[in-house]
């Protein structure tokens, strides 16, 4: 997939494991970590020994003695740095973590992604230059982009990203790569997200999972045995353009009726401006008049003062998410549905109408211990995702010899 | 998940992937084996020796020489022998397969499900019985049964399944188990005509595609990564009580507009007597005044023959699930739609209403290289499926020491 910048990738199966166990569990004796790995208590002192030797384990001190001879306590090297670059619609942020993937430092700035990919990356490489030198990082083992569109997963790049001119196809992988001199792996936010709350979030301990972002657009990251699934074109997810109804509003992708075209940030917009316009909604009329714009953020605050026709829209949106989530429901049968991205924020009241629709239309067998839950990690989903991928995939083994 | 009954099962990760490479390519040379499970020409010998000692693997001759020493060929022990049972809503078949999944002998009864699982078991018992005797058959390695309705596949019960009255829960891998005196798997029929297409249909250089099966009902098996996915309550693929119209007819599930409600055999079946009795079809009314009843392969015949009425059923049919699988396709982005089941007889017209739709409504990255298909294997993918299933499950190692 990529060569092996560093050439400090574990080198057989049981040392990736030992490197996740230590990622995902912090430090441990080399006593629980035989065990784990399920090798004799040599051969897995031989591993461990071997990791250190080149840099990507180190000793912290001796274990509590259970009997026997002393174990001592291992743990990531400490110096190991990711870095996570996610490029939003109106917004980069760029973090380093260390090896067990918890933030050393961050920063958000503001950008424009219709400035094409060369001016974003850009910018991204110089907030990553800044972080760099205000924490003293000299390299990083790997490094996670997201980016809000469509992504080859395999070749590192956007295709037919909507309201991106200049990504489609743009080697977003190669530039980060060549500019960092580190393994890079390119996703679209909504997997990143996925893999996130996987990680650290509400569906660690599931296995199969849905993740759905409702932003400015409307997205579902699968996970299939603790991993991604993107499909045969690495597209798989997408849940915006699912059509709820034929005779429905026009979308931008040139079909009717799309979920997108009802709801989802820019919908709402419009269907805000339209309802403070018309004077429908007092209170929209108000916010309107007082920030000079609207944003659906501003349908969330409406609703939860109680004005009715921003209930209206919210139930109604909700009600049409929980409609194309129902059939994918029996049809896959997930053991969890998390509810992220930014009108998430919208909280109860559309969590309410998803899961009426949802445990009233699916198959009873796939909705009786299915939880559907609002994601508790925010923007930290994507933070922490970005950088559970590429420590997926440095901590591989290359093919073993045999 | 079961014990091994007979203590053939390969002794580790080397040997299961010989068997399987034996199972799908047929007979080959040592040397071959080697270089395919990448293994050095003195480690694979080892692995194949110990594999003809314990009777699962035996040399057929020479093979033809490369330079240097020798090579004999070997194939998956002569005596090997597969059972598949497939029952049905209204027939039960048995066959025996070698260890190639090639069909020895099969036998097909008519049988009601209503009769009960005891009555139902017995009678396949019974004819498994006779195949046994007629082909001298003195043990199975593995049986793989089908039922037609949901299935909870670690446990190898039925759950809930529609028009089985009898059969929730009652432990058909166990009674067949008991009377084998094998490895049995029980799965629903849709998940093992996926897996017979994949082994040995149209699907087979694919990893990730969907079998639509369209017979009585509709259900959809999925494939990921070459194995089936069943979710996280093992019943993932229901895609016969998607909402298709929130105000539609009322579905035997309790909730209206389902796909089955408006398609498939029982509802066509209805359309079909309904257009013969108020004379709106006067080839319907004809077949039905001979025959006495109508089958939804009889809206076939008459679509064949160019009655309007007819057409109008198969085409309105194949626009649902059209409609269906194109908010799947971009979910999913399966690398293949196989469309199979007994109403896939219907043919190209039924094809040519679902390929409209999808390659419309779809996410165009998801549709550009996907083909929909309909199945080559009829009758054959569930029978083939069966056996591809349980020498899955036969042919793999049980956890290696170390």
């Amino acid at each position: 997939m990529m060569t092996d910048v560093l050439g400090v990738w574990p080198e057989n199966p049981h040392q990736a494991r030992v490197l996740r166990l230590l990622r995902d569990d912090g430090p441990a004796s080399r006593a629980e970590l035989g065990e784990a790995v399920e090798l004799s208590r040599s051969k897995a002192a031989t591993e461990i020994d071997r990791l250190i030797e080149r840099g990507l384990v180190e000793t912290v001190g001796p274990a509590a003695s259970r009997g026997g001879r002393r174990s001592s306590i291992v743990r990531i090297a400490g110096g190991t740095r990711f870095l996570s670059v996610s490029i939003g619609a109106t917004s980069i942020e760029v973090a380093i973590t260390d090896g067990e993937l918890r933030v050393i430092s961050r920063i958000t700035e503001h950008t424009e992604l219709r400035r094409g990919p060369t001016a974003v990356i850009g910018q991204a490489l110089e907030l990553v230059s800044k972080l760099r030198a205000d924490s003293g990082t000299t390299r990083f083992t790997g490094a996670g982009i997201g980016i809000p569109g469509p992504v080859s997963y395999h070749e590192g790049i956007p295709v037919s990203p909507p309201f991106m001119p200049g990504w489609h196809r743009f080697p977003v992988r190669e530039m980060f790569g060549t500019e960092l001199g580190c393994p890079v792996l390119v996703d679209n936010d909504v997997n990143i997200m996925a893999l996130g709350e996987k990680h650290a979030g509400i569906a660690k301990s599931f296995d199969d999972f849905l993740f759905v972002k409702i932003g400015a657009g409307i997205g579902a990251g699968i996970v299939v045995g603790g991993s991604v699934y993107r499909g045969a074109n690495g597209c798989a997810g997408d849940i915006g353009h699912t059509a709820v109804d034929d005779n429905g509003p026009m979308c931008v992708c040139g079909n009717s009726g799309c979920l997108e075209a009802y709801f989802g940030g820019a919908a709402l917009t419009r269907d805000a401006l339209a309802a403070a316009r018309s004077g429908r909604s007092d209170q929209l009329a108000e916010q309107l008049a007082e920030a000079g714009t609207l944003t659906a953020l501003d349908v969330a605050h409406a609703a939860a003062a109680g004005d009715p026709v921003a209930i209206g829209m919210v139930r109604d949106g909700g009600r049409r998410v929980g409609k194309v989530l129902a059939s994918l429901v029996s049809f896959f049968n997930p053991g969890m549905i998390v509810i992220g991205g930014g009108l998430a924020g919208i909280g109860h009241a559309l969590l309410a109408e998803i899961r009426g629709v949802v445990y009233r239309s699916s198959l009873p067998l796939a909705t009786g211990a299915m939880p559907i839950v609002l994601s508790e990690m925010g923007d930290q989903a994507g933070l922490v995702g970005a950088t559970r991928m590429i420590s997926d995939h440095v901590f591989t083994a290359a093919d073993a010899p045999t």
